[in-house]
């Protein structure tokens, strides 16, 4: 590969990765706030997933992606991932 | 629900919606600057993937995670989920 080339390509690639620790960062942050939601949902005895709340977070991603020019069906598929991910760690709490 | 209870789950459900925008909008940047990656390995002829960098790219945020205190696992999933989606979209810009 070219130098220039090569040149251009680290200048995305150290973008990208800062970028991505951002997003590391407010997952954490947000995993924080679903775990004292689970611990919340365990003590007055709430069930772990919500399905009229999650239609209204992945309605909201929608429009809040469209508005941001991100794929709106990316950030739905993204909201169901985390929200899976939440939904295994708040039956872990109340199991545990 | 208890007035108290229902006060107190909308107090964390509003940090969930502002980590979520914050999310949306850092994915959206990422998704600018893989564009132009894709655009850029178009031109260049190089492969819409690169299983080296991308392994640099797991460790690293394997790394950040244990740091933000994050599951290590559950970054080496979402790094991944993303990753298919650019590997997705730089085969579109290929071919189109």
């Amino acid at each position: 590969m070219a130098e220039d080339v090569k040149a251009k390509l680290i200048e995305y690639r150290d973008s990208i990765d800062n970028i991505d620790a951002s997003l590391i960062y407010m997952l954490s942050e947000r995993f924080k706030v679903t775990e004292k939601v689970g611990l919340f949902k365990k003590e007055y005895d709430l069930p772990p997933a919500d399905p009229s709340r999650e239609q209204k977070q992945i309605s909201r991603l929608r429009d809040l992606a469209k508005s941001a020019k991100l794929d709106p069906d990316f950030s739905e598929k993204f909201i169901n991932f985390v929200i899976d991910e939440v939904i295994r760690n708040h039956e872990k709490i109340r199991k545990g």
